[in-house]
């Protein structure tokens, strides 16, 4: 009998994860995450897709964001909140699920805060590969908060970016920054503005947290050629372009009805042409074609990348013999016999008992 | 500094709540978790609420279920792959979480595959106790797999049901019902067939699992005065009432707008009228009205219910010190400086690693 086996579930805490990226690198991680999400964005269409889940409030927002093929289903939960650094919590904190198909029962539970900014970071590079000019080396970050780091070593490792110009309108973000990176080969320079860390970058990403419609980048900022990659603009009422720059760009996103509530795009009309990024990947449809191109990448974050990345961990988590077992669905000598559970407690109580306060019974709980 | 504190997720197990119902006594937790959906469904307007986002596939259904108010989050995943038994899995299975809607820390992740049969009884009951005629004393229950018994039990100590007539097409089934209720006063009848539970019964409960079209209850076997709580016709394509018998009988939902797709409702035209459980115990819509009225509860099972159920096995389970911490969410110094979880990482592998094998380094496995 493989009962037991079956209803157990594998958990990844956030030092699990930690451990793992420590044993394999960050270069390897980001590389190999990368390699995960091009896999699967090849798959698009083996994809039960739809737009995530939001739940709004006055100080942030709670998802859920689910996705599945013929053989996984995964699902994050994720919450934004940008004042949470007044408390002591990041911005963003998430973890999920993989679940088997044609049981249900969640084989994984994973940690995915520290992994939703790796599985970010190695998306951008995925569709920075195709959509920036091959000989890009300066970039441009603007917000240098809990993802920028991230960012910065997956375009450090996966397109060959040397030189990184930052701007934050917390200089102590940048220079935690700049500390974070100090043994890379990667030249760190501060901005004292957006403009001047923009002036002359082959790729600007930008990656602020604040819950506004902003326009951090407007377009006397943008010179041709530039890759842009929009990360922080991701859900409605938080944008960080301003219109102009993507109506003078090439817009590229991951799942368009999705991007179209929550992205940069959401101010624009329903009619203004994007391109999903899998079928460029695909070869379905041009990225970038000329050199003077200005490209944008509006990412808001799919489930998809979740699913790749809940895959990525639960691989490597085995390769290295992390985590341990969660009884989070009770194992069941008789699976129609769910009541063997509770059965020694039938007798703890008579129906006059209903309304009395709790009898602990030592003996029923060593029997249970 | 109480980043530590806030970070953590209380988590309880299967065994935790069978442990914490053993402690309580199943009677005493059935009427308790009454209580908790009572109270919820009153405050019923105070939340932001939205059918369940379902994925389904051949063998069965994924979903997930949120609901919030202004101060709490919570969602449930559960599946129903109704051939799970052959594999020694239960049907259903299930988990949830409750979060801070302020900061998004997911407070408690939980087992739900128990404590959902729990909830179910107890919506059930609360739902009969204002719609069955207060003498009731007999019911059919039609159905006797992994929820049965809970129904049993809580219409024995919740509404005071003495004898149960019990029809499954599979006789092993009710035999195992038989045992486990054995030490109750509950009169337990098997009958031969679905006319022959139903005839006489002031209560008639349905809690089928097949993903079918079935009319376990067909118009000629209704009575004057009966109640029908209808629990097993949950998700489109799986109904357990013929559409006559709803169209002679006053009919109950938990939330219209899920039910209509979901619940028994299904077959029936958009414009048929029913009535919103908690409308009837605000005291703004009648309930059962005469003593020959036949009314209908058909459940499907929504969100509140879960989080009324998460609310009560946090309360119970911190009242009896049961449950774990679990590091599902890292605990930061700085929140602004997620990269510190995986910063020992940073040298291990250089960009010309990338690609290379994992290179396990002990001491910066120990450091992370």
């Amino acid at each position: 009998m493989k009962t037991h086996a079956l209803a157990q579930t594998q958990f990844l805490s956030a030092q699990d994860v930690a451990t793992l990226v420590a044993k394999m690198g960050l270069a390897a991680a980001l590389d190999r995450m990368a390699d995960y999400i091009y896999a699967d964005f090849l798959r698009w269409t083996d994809f039960d897709k739809c737009a995530r889940v939001a739940s709004h409030s006055a100080e942030g927002v709670i998802e859920l964001m689910p996705v599945a093929d013929a053989k996984t289903y995964a699902f994050k939960y994720v919450n934004g909140h940008p004042k949470n650094h007044l408390v002591g919590l990041p911005t963003v904190m998430a973890f999920g699920v993989l679940a088997d198909v044609d049981t249900g029962v969640p084989e994984l539970l994973s940690e995915l805060t520290l992994t939703t900014a790796l599985r970010t970071a190695a998306m951008s590079a995925v569709a920075a590969r195709t959509l920036a000019r091959p000989s890009s080396k300066r970039m441009a970050l603007i917000g240098n908060g809990a993802q920028s780091e991230f960012q910065a070593l997956a375009f450090h490792y996966l397109l060959g970016i040397e030189e990184i110009r930052l701007f934050d309108t917390d200089r102590a973000a940048t220079d935690k920054l700049i500390a974070n990176l100090q043994h890379t080969t990667l030249r760190l320079i501060p901005c004292a503005s957006i403009a001047e860390a923009v002036r002359g970058a082959d790729i600007v990403t930008t990656v602020t947290a604040d819950k506004t419609n902003a326009a951090i980048l407007t377009p006397e900022l943008i010179e041709p050629g530039m890759h842009i990659n929009g990360v922080g603009g991701d859900c409605p009422g938080k944008t960080e372009l301003h219109p102009g720059v993507l109506l003078g760009a090439s817009v590229f996103v991951e799942y368009e009805p999705q991007t179209r509530i929550e992205g940069d795009l959401q101010h624009l009309p329903a009619d203004f042409a994007v391109t999903e990024l899998w079928q460029v990947l695909r070869g379905k449809a041009p990225g970038r074609t000329t050199e003077s191109q200005v490209t944008v990448f509006d990412s808001v974050g799919f489930a998809l990348e979740d699913y790749s990345a809940l895959r990525f961990v639960r691989d490597v988590a085995k390769e290295l013999g992390l985590g341990q077992l969660l009884s989070l669905i009770p194992a069941l000598p008789n699976p129609k016999d769910l009541f063997s559970l509770v059965r020694p407690a039938l007798s703890a109580a008579s129906p006059r008992q209903a309304n009395a306060d709790a009898v602990p019974l030592e003996e029923l709980v060593h029997a249970a």
